[in-house]
Order: C-alpha cells, then structure tokens, then sequence
C-alpha cells in the first residue's frame, strides 16, 4: 500500500457474488438453509451453480462492501483479502479498486480459484448464500502488514473470517498489532448463524479485544442468548466501547457506556433489495468515527448509507455517498 | 447436440457483457462512439476495463440474447459460439444452458480468453459498447455441425459475425447448409455501424441468402442508404421472404410481399433500459413462426417479449415469455 495514512483497513473474505433468482422449492430442494451464509466445498458449489438458473456476477464481500461504501464516502480505505490469479479475481480487484479502495494483498498464483457466495433470491427478496471461500480461506497472518494496520485508525474485521483456522489466526493478528499501534478494532458479527458457530470466541473478542462492535438485532440476542433486545443491550455496554446495534426499519442504538442514542432509520422511497444494509450502515458509522463526529451522527450516516444501499439490487453503493452525507448534514 | 428437432438454431459470438455506469465526459475522454459497438483489442479493451468505474457481469452476446429469449418461451433452441475453457467462459455456458438452450460448442483449450463487451451506461440510460472478441472470433466453418443446421426449422445468424473474417465463413457456410437441408435462414443486422461496414455483403446475403430479415429503422434505413422509412420498407419488400422491422416505441412494420402488418408496440409501465430490445423482439418473433402462428401475431409476440426485458435491466428475459405469450393469446 502507499504507506499514507487510513481512516479504516477493512479485513475479510474477498468473494464475488453470483446471484439468481429461485423458487422457495429450489431452495427445499437442495436443503438450503434460508436466510443463512453456509459454507460450501467446491464440489458442491459446482452442482448447486449447475441447479441455478441463468445468474449475475458482481463483488461482494461483506467487509469490501464496507471499504466500498467508505471510499463511497470519500474515506482512506484499505482492504486485505485473498484472490486468486483468475479472471473472477481479476473482476474482484478491479471492482475494490475502482471506487477508490487500496487493495494490496497478492493474488493467490496456485491453490483454489477465487471465492464466490451463491446467492438465490427468493419471491420475498430474500437471499439464501453457500459460500465456497476458494482462495480467501488461504487468507493468513503473512497477509498482514503491520505498517499498514499500524497507519489505519481503525481495523475492520468480519466474523466470517473466524470459519477457516487460518483467517482467524490472521484476524487475531490483525487485532494485536492494530491495538499494539493505539488503535483501534472494530467486529462485525455477520449473520446469526455465524455468532452460533463461534458464540464463546465472540464473546471472547467483545469482552477484551473489540472497541466497536455492529451487530444487528439477531447477531446480538443470539450473542448473548436471549430473546429480549433490552437485555442484549444492557449486556453489550458493559463490554465494548461502542456498540452500534442495527434493528432494519426500527433504526439503530448507539451505545457507549452511559451514552445512547436512538437512531431512527433513513427513509426509503422503495426497498428494493436489503443485502448489504449492514456493511453500509458500518461504512457510515465507521466514516463518522473516523472524521470526528458525534456517534449519533455516525448512526445517522450508518443509517443514510444503509438506505442507499437497499433502494437498489446489489450490497455495494451507487450514488456517492459523500453527496448524500454533505446534503445530509447540511440539513441538520 | 441432442439429435433432436430444433425451432432455432442460433449462431453469433458468445460474449460476456461487463456494465458499468459512467458520465458522458466518460465516453468522451476515451474517444467512445456513442451508441455504437465497436471492436477493440484486448489491450485496449484491459486499459478501458481498468478505466471503469465497479462493475456488474452477465452473459450477452446478441444472437445469444435472443436463443435465451426463445427459450423462456419453450421453444426447443440451439447456440453456435465459442468461449474458452476459463471462468467467463463458464459463465456464458452456465447461463445459456440454465434458461434452456442446448450449446454443445466445445470451448477452447488455447487462445485468446472469452470474448467480453464493456457496456458504459450513460446517464440517458443509452449504452455505449466495445467488444473484445476473444475466444468468440476463433468460431469458424469446423463448428458448425450439418446435423444440428439440417435439424432446425431455422438458423439465426448475427451480422456481428461479418466483423472476422473466420466468423464470416462459418455463417455463409450455415447458411448454406440450412438451404441445402430445405430449412429458412434469417438475419439480424445487429447495429447500423455494423450494417455501414458490411453494407455490400449484406445487401447481396439480404437478396439472394436471407428469409427472415430482422432490422431497426436506423439499420434498414442505413442498408438502403435512405433517410425514408418508407423508401427503405419499398426495397426490402422485393428482397427477401419477410422482413420484420422495429421502430421503438412505434411498434413494427412486418412484411412479406404483398402482406404488410403494422403491429403496435406492447405497453411497459416503465422503461428502465432499452438493450435486447431488438433480440427479444426476434426471439418472440420466430416462436411465433416456428409455431404455426401467422405474421401479425409473430410481430405481437415480438413486441410482447420486448416488452418484458425494457421492463428491467439486462439483455434476457426475467420473467417467463412462454407464461405471458399464453396470457397474450388467450386475451386476443
């Protein structure tokens, strides 16, 4: 990387999306699991894409879509994740870099090709993912550059990386080093099934090594294991520095010890797609943070980011965010 | 190939489609033909690739385009197009297969990788293209089967394929063999730049080779060098068999000697992007005649499918055309 300084070095699996739309019996049929992420080998990856019908390719991610949204909002951003030497990641680099990430990390020359999360769109718009990591499950400690983290004021991590042993190895680093440098560390939970995978890990991390945590409303009752929103908040504050909690159109809390903030949603003209509302409310809140706003406005421009985000296909922003963010506060 | 009888056999380049929506000045600063298809290298079309803005990837290709559109009406449709044996590659095969369409060429194992055009979107929604042939301009004579020609009541060639040489070849060959075999050929002009640079051949291939023509009003206009609809309609009535011309949202003009239909467009709530307009309108045009329907309702069918793909983004239909084909012919 170019040695200057970043707002955020986003960490996580470098993946592109291949989307089709199918019926809910395509989904019964193949014992997909609705809703979920759930990790795939590439033999079965084969036979569900050869089931799909005619799909989208486009990069995904959920910590790119994050540094996407971020450099979206003008943001120095950075983002390390493995690819292989292939044409889809060639198309994943190409996409990072095109809106203005920093993406360093070498693509893989051997071992499995580059990622991809197949995504089927049921009628309701929901999306059901199996996820063959491929190359970004080669993603280790070596992938880190401790200049880089040292030079980012916050480090981004996905849950997701706490699948494979390797990229959790590197995800620990990462968090070392960024703390080691002063800085700090911020956790994304993913999805719900993800917290149940690694719940005693998380917590781990949430207690001792996390200063900003998002988690939706799912991830962090699962988190904790309750039923009750309230009771996973007053659980939360004690535990990291900042917690910003996403509740789709119910807004978001902001919790800071003592400090909390209602967060309503931004309007939404037509909800069109909700994939990517989290990692664009975390590239909102993250732009706040990172250019001394207060965390009610860092949950304001999570929330506008957000609402950009689903008024469209796709979990990566169209518009500019910075324009959206200089109208948005100049209102206020 | 199956063996079986086919309605269409479809032969042109086998192409993945890279979109990205830039600004006018976009077009400008790169010396882009607006409007236009143009061919490009693959350094050029790496160093314009590296110019783009995130973009989104899924098969094209416009004879493709229109097998894809056949196939959602349930007619039984073959593909002739190279790709290599790489990831777009797959893609291209997996997305025509999925909707339906038997493509049996065998990707090659050497060689330039498979073909792409760099779609810019502009902000009038008007597309903007430059192909990097690849793999597609290595299709030649040895690909196509005599077998599959004999087998399909009708072979639809792309004029695109008159820009190489090898292409030229395999298409006047088909052509020959579907005669030789007593079936129709018909033809799409592909664009009104492709028509300038083959206008000769196409006027000898449209007088004495082509059954079925298909051509927007600039194309037709162009072949005939006229800037009378009315002049250009004179001559191609003498010409071939039928002539099945478009003219947007001014519906059709169709005509077969003495028999001429002026068929209405279809309504659309909303046009959100106007690509494969064309190659839907010949895919519902030549379900109808490969089904015993009469001219006027091939020109309804057209417009019907037409219709569907103006009413989304993207090349191929989303919605299944054999379902609204039976909703349009029960109404009538």
């Amino acid at each position: 990387m170019s040695g200057r300084r970043l707002d955020v070095l986003a960490i996580g699996n470098a993946l592109v999306d291949v989307l089709s739309q199918e019926s809910d019996e395509f989904v019964h049929e193949h014992g997909l699991e609705r809703g979920a992420m759930t990790l795939v080998d590439a033999e079965r990856a084969q036979a569900l894409y050869d089931a799909m019908g005619p799909a989208t390719e486009v990069s995904g991610g959920t910590a790119a879509n994050t540094a996407a949204g971020l450099a979206s909002f003008g943001a120095s951003v950075g983002f390390v994740g493995r690819v292989r030497d292939d044409q889809l990641g060639a198309v994943f680099a190409h996409d990072i870099r095109a809106i203005g990430v920093e993406f360093a990390t070498a693509p893989a020359s051997e071992g499995a090709p580059t990622g991809r999360c197949l995504i089927v769109v049921t009628p309701d718009a929901e999306r059901t993912m199996s996820t063959f990591l491929g190359a970004a499950s080669q993603l280790g400690p070596e992938d880190i550059d401790s200049e880089v983290v040292a030079a980012a004021d916050i480090t981004y991590l996905e849950g997701y990386l706490f699948d494979q042993p390797k990229a959790k190895e590197a995800f620990r680093h990462a968090a070392r080093l960024a703390h080691d440098a002063g800085n700090r560390v911020a956790l994304t939970l993913s999805d719900s099934f993800c917290v149940e995978r690694h719940r005693a890990d998380f917590l781990d991390l949430v207690e001792g090594q996390v200063d900003v945590l998002f988690a939706n409303e799912a991830e962090v009752r699962s988190l904790y294991e309750t039923d009750d929103f309230d009771g996973a908040l007053a659980h939360v504050r004690g535990h990291c520095e900042i917690a910003a909690l996403t509740r789709s159109e119910q807004g978001s809390v902001v919790v800071a010890g003592e400090d909390v903030h209602i967060v309503d949603a931004h309007p939404v003209a037509k909800v069109v797609d909700t994939t990517g509302a989290g990692d664009q409310y975390a590239a909102g809140f993250l732009h706040g943070l990172t250019h001394g706003h207060d965390l009610a406005t860092c949950g304001r421009l999570g929330a506008l980011a957000a609402a950009e985000v689903i008024s469209h296909l796709g979990a990566r922003p169209e518009t500019s965010l910075a324009e959206l963010a200089r109208a948005e506060l100049e209102l206020a």
